[in-house]
C-alpha cells in the first residue's frame, strides 16, 4: 500500500517566489487527504499532479493562511461537477468560518460535511484512523496523527507445511485465525506488526503531547517557522525553531524528520543545518517535494525531489 | 511616462496549470495600479515582478474569482508593515463582501478605505481618470477605462523666436499660458494633445456603451472567456466570445485588443485565431506578459513576452 506526503505548499504565513503557502497531500492507496490548505493550493496542486478529488480535509487550526485556499477549491470542485462527498475537518469555529465563505462558494451539488474536531479526537477510516491531538498555538489548534491498523503477522508457509497442514484453503482459514489438523494459528503466524504513523504539528509550539504521539513515527512534519537566533519570538508567537524541532524529533525516536512552515527570512538551509546538528536526518522539503513512506521492513521514508515536467517547470 | 499593463492571471473563473485567476497590473510612472484580484494574486506578483504597495485595487464584480486574492494580500500588506493608504473599488456590495473577510485580513495598520462606485463614476487621480462602465453580466459588474488628463500641444520654439520672444523664461510664460510681447501662446503652441486610454471589460457581454467608452482605446483588455462554438453559453452566463469582443474592437477601432479570461477548455490559440478574422492585430496574453502603451505619436502598443528570470521560470 503506497504512502506518501506532497508538499503543496512549505512557506510560513506569507507567501515568497519560491514557498506557497501551507498545504500538504497525504497519499495512501486510492486515498487523498489534504492537511491544511492555504491561498493558491488548487492551483499548486494543478501545476504539478494535478488537482485530486480529495476525500476529507483537515485543518490544523484557522488562521487564514492555512484555509484560505480551500473555498476557491470548493466552487471549483463544484464547477467541475464533483460527484464525492467530501468532509472538512478541523477545530472550531471551522462551521462558522466556512458559512462566512459561503458568499465564495454557494451552494454546492455534492455532498460537502463540516466536522470539528477537539484534542483527542479520532476519525477511523479505512484501513488507518486520524487522531486529533491538542498543539500549543493563539486559539485552538490540532496536530494530526495518522495511524494505521495494524498489519497482521507474517505467515510461515513453510513451518505450516512441515507441521502437515496442505497448501491451499487450509493456509487461508489459518490465517483467518481457525486451528486446522491441530495446528493452532499463533504456531505458524508472527506477533502482529504495527503500521505506519505519519504525525503533522501544524503551527504550536514544541509540546510533549506530540512528543508522546510522534513516537517511533515513520514521520514526523514539524513546523519550524523560526531558527534559533529567533527563539523568544518563536514562543511569544506560538512558533517552533528548528533546533526545538529536531529535539523533540529526537527524543520521539521518529524515523525521519520534515520542517516545513518556514518565515520568508529563511530559504531553507540554515534551518536544516540548524537541525541536523540535533537530529542528523532532518529535511526541509521545498514545494512540491515528495516523501514517499514504505513499511518499516522495506526501507527508511525517502525525501523525493520534484521531478518537474516541462510543462510544470515553465509558470505559464 | 511609461505605462503599461502587466497580466498577473489570464484565466477564466477555474484556474489551470498555465493561467492564474484573474489579475491585471497596471504601472503609469510610479502608480501601480490593481485590476481584479484573483486567488493567487499575491503569489503571481511575487514569483514575478515582485510584489509591489499597489496604490488602488479596482474590482470589476464580486463573483469570487475577481476577489478571492485580496484578504490575503491585505493581510500580507500589513504583515509587511505596509504604510500607505490603501483604497479598493468596486460595485457593492463590496463594502459587505470586505466586512465579511476581516475574519481573513482582521485589522490593519495601513489606511485602508473601501469605495462603492456605480455606472458614471469616476475616481481622479494624478494625471489621469479611472471611470467606472456599467458592464452587462450576473449582477453589478464595471468595466473601467483609465484616460490620461490631455497633453499641452507641441510648443514651436523655432517660430516664437521667429516672432521675437527671447528663449529663456519667455518661453516658460508662453507656455504657461501667457502672452509675451505680443505673441499668443495660441500662436506657437499647438492643439492639445489627448492622453493615452486603456479599456478593460471585466465580465461582461458586450455592449454598445462600452464600444463607446472604448473608442480609440490604445488598448482594450476584453474577455473571451469562450469560442463562437459556445456563443450560445456565453450568452446565457453573460460573458463574449472571440468574435464579439474583435468585433467590439473593430467598431471601436481601438489600437490593441487583448483577449483574457479564457474558459479552462481553450488553450488560447482557437481564441486568437477566431478574433483575428476580425480584428487582425488582436493578442492573447499568456501569465506574466506585459503590453507597453507609449504615447501615439511614439509607436504602437507592444505585447511583450515575459523574459522570466531562472528563479521565477523555476516554480521553486
Amino acid at each position: 500500500m503506497d504512502l506518501s506526503l506532497f508538499f503543496a505548499g512549505t512557506g510560513g504565513s506569507v507567501p515568497t517566489a519560491r514557498r506557497g503557502l501551507p498545504a500538504l497531500l497525504l497519499r495512501r492507496g486510492g486515498d487523498r487527504l489534504l492537511f491544511d490548505c492555504g491561498e493558491g493550493t488548487q492551483r499548486q496542486l494543478l501545476r504539478t499532479v494535478g488537482l485530486p478529488d480529495v476525500e476529507a480535509v483537515y485543518l490544523t487550526h484557522l488562521h487564514a493562511d492555512h484555509w484560505l485556499g480551500l473555498p476557491g477549491m470548493l466552487k471549483t470542485f463544484d464547477l467541475r461537477d464533483r460527484e464525492l462527498p467530501l468532509t472538512v475537518h478541523g477545530p472550531a469555529p471551522l462551521k462558522q468560518v466556512l458559512e462566512l465563505m459561503r458568499v465564495v462558494y454557494g451552494r454546492v451539488r455534492y455532498r460537502l460535511d463540516v466536522v470539528e474536531l477537539g484534542p483527542g479526537d479520532a476519525v477511523a477510516r479505512d484501513g488507518y484512523t486520524v487522531h486529533a491531538i491538542g498543539a500549543e498555538h493563539r486559539g485552538p489548534a490540532l496536530s494530526y496523527a495518522l495511524v494505521e491498523d495494524a498489519r497482521p503477522g507474517r505467515f510461515d508457509a513453510e513451518l505450516a507445511t512441515r507441521l502437515g497442514v496442505t497448501p491451499g484453503p487450509d493456509f487461508g482459514r489459518l490465517q483467518a485465525g481457525e486451528t486446522v489438523g491441530g495446528v493452532s494459528p499463533d504456531r505458524v503466524i508472527g506477533p502482529g506488526r504495527p503500521g505506519r504513523k505519519l504525525v503533522i504539528s501544524g503551527d504550536t509550539r514544541p509540546t510533549e503531547l506530540l512528543a508522546v504521539a510522534a513516537h517511533e513515527a515513520d514521520v514526523l512534519v514539524h513546523e519550524a517557522t523560526f531558527a534559533d537566533e529567533e527563539a523568544q519570538r518563536a514562543r511569544e508567537t506560538g512558533h517552533t525553531t528548528a533546533r526545538e524541532a529536531a529535539t523533540l524529533a529526537r527524543d520521539a525516536q521518529v524515523r525521519m524528520l520534515a520542517l516545513t512552515h518556514l518565515s520568508t527570512r529563511y530559504g531553507g538551509r540554515e534551518v536544516r543545518d540548524e537541525a541536523r546538528e540535533v537530529f542528523p536526518g532532518a529535511v526541509v522539503p521545498r514545494d512540491f517535494d515528495t516523501i514517499e513512506v514504505p513499511f518499516p521492513e522495506k526501507g527508511d521514508p525517502e525525501l523525493i525531489r520534484w521531478d518537474a515536467t516541462p510543462a510544470a517547470r515553465a509558470p505559464r
